[in-house]
């Protein structure tokens, strides 16, 4: 199991025009990354949002899944919510970590774009066989905010494909990147 | 890029319970997996369902990204959602790859669980270098029926990951194969 956590975040991020926003949180979002961090292993998905009442709605969603109705009805939808922490600022993701760890993890930016100092998928992995506790960040919207890129102690390459589009969801590609860094197949 | 078809099929799939149902067509499998297939060079999405209503439903998603106000509030949506068709049952996909190659495509089925038939990840890709057309395809709810899986051509091996958890969303499972199939990175 890697020493991995993920933040998926609602600011600082840009909308289509390139303005920072603060996004909204999306239900179909905490289903499947919290899926997805539950199959790779990865420690905790936390959700990063400044809105307290879209935290209310995160909290309220997960509870629903983890304490209510659906924690009987399917177990395994509660598995997999109940590895969310809902924060302000990804500043208390790498604090909860760190008070964990005994030590601050090293923050990994992702991006649709290519960036000079873009660390590859096997550099990765080989830092997080190194043991160290790594946080990996997810932007909504339309992405992570340039200067909060640039101040993660890495940025990880852009995920490609075989075609000129890149347009996944960050609910896709969470999923990809786990399974580059994580999985397990022939 | 590979000769490859995607479909996503609301039936024949099976409930919580194992019961074979017809599932409702969900607004964020279009676009998540629509833009996964556009991202990997796939040549088209199929998505099928004999309910008349959720057809209806299906296509009125995609106008208004490829013919209405989306299309030009965001092209790259347009880009993804164009490549779905949508159809009644997987034999008009396979019918219809067919018409368009002068060759019926070779099936290959999706399931979380193992089967002794089942391809690897790098069989699989193998079989589309060799340039024939193949089909993927995914079930939505709890996944494909047992017996349609058995008639499949090849049914490939489930994703797995680095625990004992293996319920992704079929969203984040078509993003993952898709990868595994045609992602190039190091």
């Amino acid at each position: 199991m890697p020493n991995l956590y993920v933040v998926l975040t609602h600011y600082p991020v840009v909308n289509k025009s390139g303005n920072i926003i603060t996004s909204a949180v999306t239900n179909l979002d905490l289903h499947d990354i919290s899926r997805a961090v539950k199959t790779y292993g990865v420690k905790s998905l936390y959700v990063a949002t400044p809105l307290k009442d879209q935290q209310v709605l995160a909290q309220r969603i997960i509870a629903h899944w983890t304490d209510g109705a659906g924690s009987t009805l399917n177990p395994a939808r509660r598995r997999a919510l109940e590895t969310i922490k809902v924060i302000t600022s990804i500043a208390d993701a790498v604090d909860d970590i760190r008070d964990m760890e005994n030590i601050y993890p090293k923050t990994v930016a992702t991006s649709a774009r290519k960036y000079p100092s873009n660390i590859s998928y096997q550099k990765f992995r080989s830092l997080l066989a190194g043991g160290m506790p790594h946080l990996l960040i997810f932007g909504t919207a339309w992405g992570l905010e340039e200067q909060f890129i640039s101040q993660a102690d890495y940025v990880l390459e852009p995920i490609g494909g075989d075609s000129d589009y890149n347009h996944l969801s960050v609910r896709s590609a969470a999923a990809i990147i786990l399974d580059r860094l994580a999985g397990r197949y022939k």
